[in-house]
């Protein structure tokens, strides 16, 4: 078996069928103004809408709600720079079982909030990947705890992609589809679904240039790492994982890179236009589109908005 | 024919059948966690995703569009803290025929800005209420445009109620709705719409304390002025008009006011767990229901978020 057919349509398919009494079919918005930025169309998938803020509620669920019942009842664990971290603890609050959350000291503090008012303990570590790989290791002796890795698993990878499954369904006429990737869970699983869906879709990836691994990557037939990447998009510092670096070589047409100032405009611009509250990460994907970073021929364009967890005492525009 | 009687639920199905075309049928959102602070089950009426980001744009259209031809030409002028000059720009550029819009010196940036965007031409005051009339009095007699009221016309009263019609129709079971008010232009609409709708409906106004003329007008049965308030609600700066004040009377069942503090705190908590942008004079009626100023036996409560119009670089809560 390769290593890309270990996610499917199929796969995808199921995951929507198990997460749906638990998790908000989101809507899709569109803006005129911003039409006209972009020179196309463009339907925004509002996962900031989503339980918990973000479209990780969604693989968090199904990797939840898969585990047979003797696992679930030791509790999950993972680490998450915050919103796989909410996201798990309100997968296991539904199901009732205990869940452990390692964050990185530097986490937004609405992040913090999310995790503690679900109900998770939460172990905190260096803003490091190895610090959080560590203090993981530890905590899972301690516990027996199953874990749920952010990204590179593949039932949160199927949950990830149900996002593509409902926009598809809403705008069955999309040519193009952009997603942040950090991780790449989320690219993977939308990935499988919207060319499953409709194979002639062309999936793009928006990542910061100043956290580039993904596109570096993909280019290079390397999986390389991201290290340790200063950008505002706090959501996209992990690096590509073994198994979503494959299923993005795979089935994703190309990833594209924005600046720290272009996701910071871009986030305003779809504050101020909007009125919807977007977080760094899914502006990342808003700043390719309006900066005309796309193939030529995008003209009907579907964007993930992953998630609207913003710390309101540190927005990056400053105030007076 | 009483005062009371020339604007009935006929004229606001009217209107909306008029600016159908030319407005959005806003969305209607639910909160699970604000409805626990509030105890009652919530319906956000989300004006502010409406056109030029208010509620407004449903009044402008109706009074722009119902002019006859021979009028219409001459343009259309008003003043407005900014909203209402947005919308009637907006609506005039619909029609195309010529906006003038007196704004004071003192309004948001994002305000002035957005009116601008639609083409009206601008004419700045002093921030009273003596000196944005004069002002306006001196343009109407150079160009023979047609004023429209902010609040006190009935034609503008008529399309602010349009929002009404529709939260009934997707939310039948309403028992209560709630609407900021200022000048009273968009209560009246919704009060009559409401109760023509379903008599039994509670239709109360949130006003800030700082600027509770309303209240006290109709609790004294006399019109009072609201000075020159100083309240963060920019919406609600302007004082009853005498038809406004007349609707209110005979359809109102209350008006409740809240403090400064409630109002920043209750902006905060709908954007942070909403995700949405909503502007101060919104969050006056988010603040009502949240703090349970609502009379008892309000279960099922519509909220009209009337608008989103916000300056992002002057944020009530600062930042870091």
């Amino acid at each position: 078996m390769s290593k890309e057919s270990k996610l499917t349509l199929a796969d995808i398919r199921a995951a929507h069928e198990r997460i749906r009494p638990y998790v908000h079919r989101t809507p899709v918005m569109t803006s005129r103004t911003l039409d006209g930025f972009a020179g196309a169309r463009l339907y925004f998938k509002c996962e900031n809408f989503q339980r918990a803020g973000a479209f990780k509620a969604r693989g968090a669920h199904n990797a939840v709600l898969a585990l047979p019942e003797a696992e679930a009842r030791r509790g999950v664990l993972t680490h998450s720079s915050g919103n796989h971290g909410a996201a798990l603890a309100l997968a296991a609050a539904s199901r009732g079982i205990p869940a452990y959350v390692v964050m990185p000291r530097n986490a937004p503090a609405v992040k913090k909030a999310s995790v503690e008012r679900y109900g998770a303990r939460i172990t905190f570590c260096e803003p490091t990947q190895q610090s959080r790989e560590e203090t993981a290791r530890r905590l899972l002796a301690e516990t027996g705890a199953c874990f749920v890795h952010p990204y590179d698993d593949f039932s949160v990878m199927a949950g990830q992609g149900t996002s593509a499954l409902e926009l598809l369904e809403d705008v069955p006429w999309l040519d193009t589809l952009v997603c942040p990737v950090g991780g790449g869970g989320q690219l993977s699983g939308v990935a499988v679904a919207g060319k499953g869906v409709k194979p002639a879709l062309r999936v793009i990836g928006a990542e910061p240039a100043a956290a580039d691994d993904a596109q570096r990557s993909l280019r290079s037939g390397e999986r390389v790492s991201a290290g340790d990447p200063r950008t505002i998009a706090d959501g996209l510092r992990a690096s590509l994982g073994v198994h979503t670096f494959e299923l993005i070589r795979a089935h994703v047409n190309d990833i594209v890179t924005v600046s720290e100032e272009e996701i910071v405009a871009a986030m305003r611009r779809v504050w101020e236009i909007m009125k919807i509250l977007i977080e760094p990460s899914s502006a990342v994907a808003v700043a390719a589109v309006l900066e005309r970073r796309l193939p030529a021929g995008a003209a009907q364009v579907g964007i993930i908005l992953s998630g609207g967890n913003v710390d309101l005492d540190r927005l990056p525009w400053g105030s007076a």
